[in-house]
């Protein structure tokens, strides 16, 4: 397998509503990371949409993307895993430069939320029989599991408080960050509406509109196209029970664990490589449970890492520099994209204020449904 | 690039409507698949469905079925291109085991249009914004592309008619065709409903459900898990403009010929060496367009190899040979890998009645949309 690096990468600010059409936000950052990459064709496009079917009524959406970005011809292919997906399209990128069957590939994740009603088909993650059909949504699942965490570890009603300030934080110096206006205190997180309990406002990523995309090659040809390549050290894709309490602990995201596994022994890196973690705080509940899965604490401590203060930009485990899913914007199929530009950013020194310390491995994670898939990828320079 | 087998097949009969669940079918084919190869596990696995998001409420479907089936932790992606989506799903696990991120990977397609109304649905392989808005379906813009085509080059009537009598004839002795136990006419063909003009029943392929998986290996351990592996020699995917009336040429499937040629030039094959040819006979026009766009008739009479019936199992390019997306049925991810599982049996000497004589090389091509993403693979022993 041939090493790839990223060679180009492309971002818009992510917004409330965006006047842009899919299409249009989808053919910008394709643009926009092509232009990055000082290439002007590519061999294959690999597009990341969770919710185009109902809310655009439009499948087919790579190809669409393809034609809309004048790169019509080309291999286009559309590849998802629920909340996961843009990181699925980056994975896929990913093994068509590995194998060899292209040079050049773009992975472009983009989302719409603000065409209709999100919730419900959002909710299409789940078990249609078995979970949808009695009301589960991804918001009520993250309810439950965060009042069980609560219960079973005795967390306080601040436990989680830190997970957003450090977010809304750091998203204050992104210009492409949903909330980059937007000052946050610990007296708003606490006091703000209760969705479902114990779940509030400031544990859950917004709705919003965002694209970005990145532009692969192989490494042994990455300085040709950037001056600042960054490679993709290894991934892991990994799978769980898919009903959250099929599981034996529903606490556990076995699935973050396995797919980090598979990840680090593929770019031999340890956990205490990783100089800061990109990981899926769609809700605080999530990044408590990944940093413990991940092995950054132990069970039923994950949420002391944020209330300690330990995932600040100057601390042991920096964690959403830029903003995260909670504050640069959760547009679903773009997350990962967005991740994987901020994470360029950041190795190569181009961070602007949010710029870590010389780091040199970054980890992503990104979670599909309420983890019933879970895809980590490592970066290095 | 190491070169991928296919070690294991799996499909089950393809029905009206099937009192299986859409996961129940996928579960079924995977192990069916994985008894064939004699595994009892897989690296990954890529799901190839259309239209569960709205038939099934069911997003997330990839890792649904490898908890299913019972491979929960395996790394699962779904993967999309339209109406060619099980030749996607097939493209990726092909990716993976060629670049050696797996050693075993399964593609698993399934479509079970029963759960609903299926037209609209499909319909969202077309321009949302400025096709379906109108009132396209793939029905109606197939039926254009006949009426001017038919127009064009002066086709009489009768001009499609053996395409539908070759689908059917084969299909009778294929156990998993829908249509096995139904002998068609020349008279049922030309005395059919017109569904829009001048597109007929027979020209069309049927709603139904289905599903279908093959087990990929390396080739260099392919005879460790099967004694009849099936080489993949090569594939190729290609886009076109996405609105069939952007095209300089509304009649020339250019995404056919594009990807027929990646495919050919990876496989080292020339048409003439294709033995057999698994066509997308969604439409009987795309037949003909696609016999055209490969070369295998001048532009304006692919129609004429069907008339002067040179597509039968004897004859120069033998077409759907166990009943194609006509006869066998066109339940829309599960299609491709049945002809991927037919080309097995045709390649290794064990399709029964409709045994070829000993072909070598066999090509399949897949259509997403009305055209806009076509997928080539080729096969050979």
């Amino acid at each position: 397998m041939r090493p790839v690096s990223i060679v180009g990468i492309g971002q818009i600010p992510v917004q409330k509503q965006t006047p842009q059409t899919l299409r249009q936000m989808a053919a910008q950052v394709v643009h926009l990371a092509m232009a990055d990459a000082e290439v002007e064709r590519v061999d294959a496009l690999f597009a990341g949409n969770m919710l185009g079917d109902e809310l655009q009524g439009q499948k087919h959406v790579a190809a669409l993307i393809a034609d809309e970005a004048g790169l019509a011809g080309v291999e286009a292919l559309d590849v998802r895993a629920a909340t996961g997906t843009g990181a699925a399209a980056l994975r896929m990128a990913y093994l068509a430069v590995a194998s060899g069957e292209a040079d050049l590939a773009i992975a472009v994740g983009v989302e719409k939320m603000s065409d209709g009603v999100p919730t419900p088909v959002l909710a299409k993650a789940l078990d249609a029989e078995q979970e949808v059909v009695n009301g589960d949504t991804l918001i009520g699942k993250n309810a439950e599991i965060m009042r069980l965490y609560m219960q079973k570890f005795d967390v306080p009603e601040d436990g989680f408080v830190n997970f957003a300030l450090n977010a809304h934080g750091n998203a204050r110096n992104n210009p492409n960050a949903l909330f980059k206006d937007k000052e946050v205190t610990r007296e708003m997180v606490l006091n703000s509406r209760v969705i479902q309990y114990p779940l509030r406002l400031f544990d859950s990523s917004p709705i919003c509109d965002g694209a970005a995309a990145v532009v692969l090659a192989p490494t042994e040809e990455a300085r040709a196209y950037s001056p600042n390549p960054v490679k993709i050290l290894g991934a892991g894709v990994a799978t769980d029970r898919f009903r959250v309490f099929d599981r034996a602990d529903p606490l556990f995201l076995e699935a973050s664990h396995l797919s980090a596994l598979k990840a680090f022994r593929h770019a031999n890196v340890h956990r205490r490589d990783v100089d800061f973690f990109e990981l899926h705080d769609a809700f605080s509940i999530m990044a408590a449970l990944i940093l413990e899965a991940v092995g950054y604490a132990k069970q039923g401590e994950g949420w002391r890492l944020a209330q300690e203060m330990r995932i600040g930009l100057d601390d042991d485990i920096p964690i959403a520099t830029m903003g995260g899913l909670k504050a640069r914007g959760h547009p679903i199929g773009g997350t990962a994209l967005y991740q994987t530009c901020e994470i360029v950013l950041q190795l190569t020194g181009r961070a602007g204020p949010n710029q870590l310390s010389h780091p040199e491995i970054a980890m992503m994670q990104s979670v599909g449904g309420a983890g019933a898939t879970i895809i980590t990828h490592i970066f290095g320079i």
